[in-house]
């Protein structure tokens, strides 16, 4: 984890890296007074990088954010919650156009220097009055202290329970680099880019190629490492500009501490990652699921997701019932291959099967384990080679059928 | 559908074709009185074919039914509840071993003729003294009527809410051929072989291998084409005993009828399937999605797939919201080529999207469809090509998430 390598910063937020200023407001998107818009200004056009869903169905803001990344730069991002503007054919394309405008000139910055964002309910059209008066209404709610970073986060919420925040600084050639970043969950979430934003500053100077390079290495053992219901939205993207304001060297792979900027990268979108898992719809648990001994990583981090999202894995959790037996039915269904013979799993530090076989393990400790830890860890030891990963859940619960029951109404 | 080719017969058991008895018993193995052991024994030495689970860890039984049918010729199976003898080490090997000389000595038959399924908990080792006692009871429990089926049936459920049986009749060259099944679910159900056993009878006379490759393609659009929550078991099986009693004249695929026959068969596996899919834990609806216009029948079956078996759809269809987007999020995340631009959805017979873009559907009669539909039927029409595909699996609700948060508690 290479924690020493950079410092944690309690408190910071996005808006503590130099240059950025945040905040948000409720402009009518959402049916209750919560805060349903918000945007990041940058003083300077920052160099940015962004990773989209994978998903066919791409809704409009991601064509629009794709457009004004094309050169590398951003200066500012306008992001809606309560309306996802997907499915929204030519008219969602020309709100999400109109969106980028208007932020351009609310916050006067350059068109092509906007990224524009939406969540929410999937096939209704954006209403564009209540964007356009929250546009207008947005430069004056930006501040680059803890208040804007607050109203920004709670904008981007949708059934999150709570804002998902996280801030190191690392030192690059002496000088003090600071890395932020803030996120939504919570329904949708799969690996390759779930129902997601996430939006990460930096003030460190870094070369455009090897932040996106950095971007999509940290995403794939993180962002993409989480599950909450298997379900991968039209919608997701994690953006990141980097302001170069710290003053530092300019960063590169062959820079003496890109190690630590890296970990540090690292460490604010797994803290991010692993808060979307925790505040998975209707969540009481975070799950860890840790892989070794697989063939290699990729079959490790397979083996870990299909664990990790197992909706019987995931109930059994919420029922503190230690019932590996599905955590073995899972492994051998992750379409890697795996020895049989030789599977050692543990939950916590309570072992449950060695050598493939069960052991006599203390029920009454198991349930006080599963039913006190706010993180369940289940660890799968195989004897097939060197792989190793770790993905990130939450069990499933009453209230996560409650909620995705009555969503739209 | 080829309804005509065959008949159904109502009433109709796994005993109904000629040359079959069937019986079950508690003999100790689930906590309540309900059955927990039962066989099927045909009369002379039948023509056998199986298919398994694809999980990497096989349970016990697996193997030693594999070794049974390794000559393709059964005569009984022998089937307990309450114990899946899973992941039990070569102590869970032995159980199924004596499991299967203790049948065939209790039933008059060669031990390398009988084979042995399981289903229950995972991990634990079996209770022998009760399968002993009630492998020996078992022979004056067998019977060829309905009350015998009735038995076997029962025996077979674990979570299952109800029995899953079929029986159809069918002309092979005039003289008039039974086939008939029965199944169990309810939870782990997933394609390629779920946790669900099933077994069918017929007393067609068939080469072996003709009945091994119709049992495989049967499958593949039946119960590999259901899923309950993407779990699949280290216990499923499917296997088929055609005893040869009917007299016909021996089936091939060369045989004029053969696609009668194959209908016939295919439908018993059908209803069995979707039997399962609709009595999957918690369900209250059964869901089917018909996909057509995909790239290919893989394309097609793999987004069938993706969308039934999608946590948000199957929630969405509980609270009765016609949530579509989910839907289409799920189409576009099955991970094969979608053109984007031309998507058709309807609900029945409502449609919600047409080319794309959102109809201004009557939310009302949507509502009251699927608040009162037994089946609620998804239809998506793509514009990439001629490949289809159908497949089923119901709603997830409160219920699924009891069961499984303390199954084995």
């Amino acid at each position: 984890m290479s924690e020493q390598l950079f410092t944690a910063l309690e408190g910071g937020s996005i808006t503590t890296p130099k240059g950025f200023t945040s905040g948000g407001l409720h402009c009518g998107l959402k049916k209750t007074d919560r805060n349903d818009l918000a945007a990041i200004l940058c003083e300077v056009p920052a160099t940015a990088a962004a990773v989209y869903t994978t998903n066919v169905f791409q809704a409009a803001p991601l064509k629009v954010t794709r457009e004004s990344l094309a050169d590398g730069t951003l200066q500012a991002i306008v992001v809606n919650s309560g309306n996802a503007n997907a499915c929204t054919g030519g008219q969602g394309e020309a709100d999400a156009y109109e969106m980028r405008a208007a932020a351009a000139r609310a916050l006067g910055v350059k068109e092509q220097d906007v990224a524009v964002a939406s969540t929410g309910v999937i096939g209704e059209l954006l209403k564009m009055e209540c964007v356009r008066g929250g546009i207008a209404a947005l430069p004056e709610k930006l501040d680059g202290g803890s208040a804007g970073a607050e109203e920004f986060c709670q904008a981007i919420l949708t059934t999150d329970l709570v804002k998902k925040e996280s801030c190191v600084e690392v030192l690059v050639g002496g000088v003090t680099v600071t890395i932020a970043g803030a996120a939504k969950g919570s329904g949708m979430i799969h690996p390759n880019m779930a129902t997601m934003l996430g939006f990460m500053t930096t003030d460190a100077a870094i070369a455009g190629e090897d932040l996106l390079r950095l971007l999509r290495t940290a995403t794939n053992t993180t962002f993409n490492m989480i599950t909450v219901d298997g379900d991968t939205s039209t919608n997701d993207m994690l953006v990141t500009m980097a302001s170069g304001l710290a003053g530092n060297e300019p960063l590169t792979r062959l820079h003496p501490d890109w190690d630590a900027f890296a970990a540090a990268f690292t460490h604010v979108c797994r803290v991010l990652a692993k808060a979307i898992a925790r505040d998975g719809e209707g969540a009481t648990k975070l799950i860890e699921v840790q892989i070794s001994g697989a063939v290699h990583d990729e079959a490790a981090a397979a083996i870990a997701k299909t664990v990790v999202g197992s909706s019987l894995v995931k109930s059994a959790i919420f029922g503190a019932d230690a019932n590996w037996g599905r955590v073995i039915a899972a492994v051998g269904r992750a379409g890697v291959p795996v020895s049989p013979e030789n599977v050692n799993i543990a939950l916590g530090d309570i072992a449950v099967l060695k050598g493939s076989r069960p052991v006599a393990f203390d029920e009454e400790k198991a349930l006080h384990y599963l039913q006190k830890s706010d993180t369940v860890l289940i660890t799968v030891a195989l004897s097939d080679g060197d792989g190793q990963a770790t993905a990130w859940g939450c069990d499933l619960t009453y209230d996560y059928v409650r909620i995705n029951a009555a969503y739209r109404t």
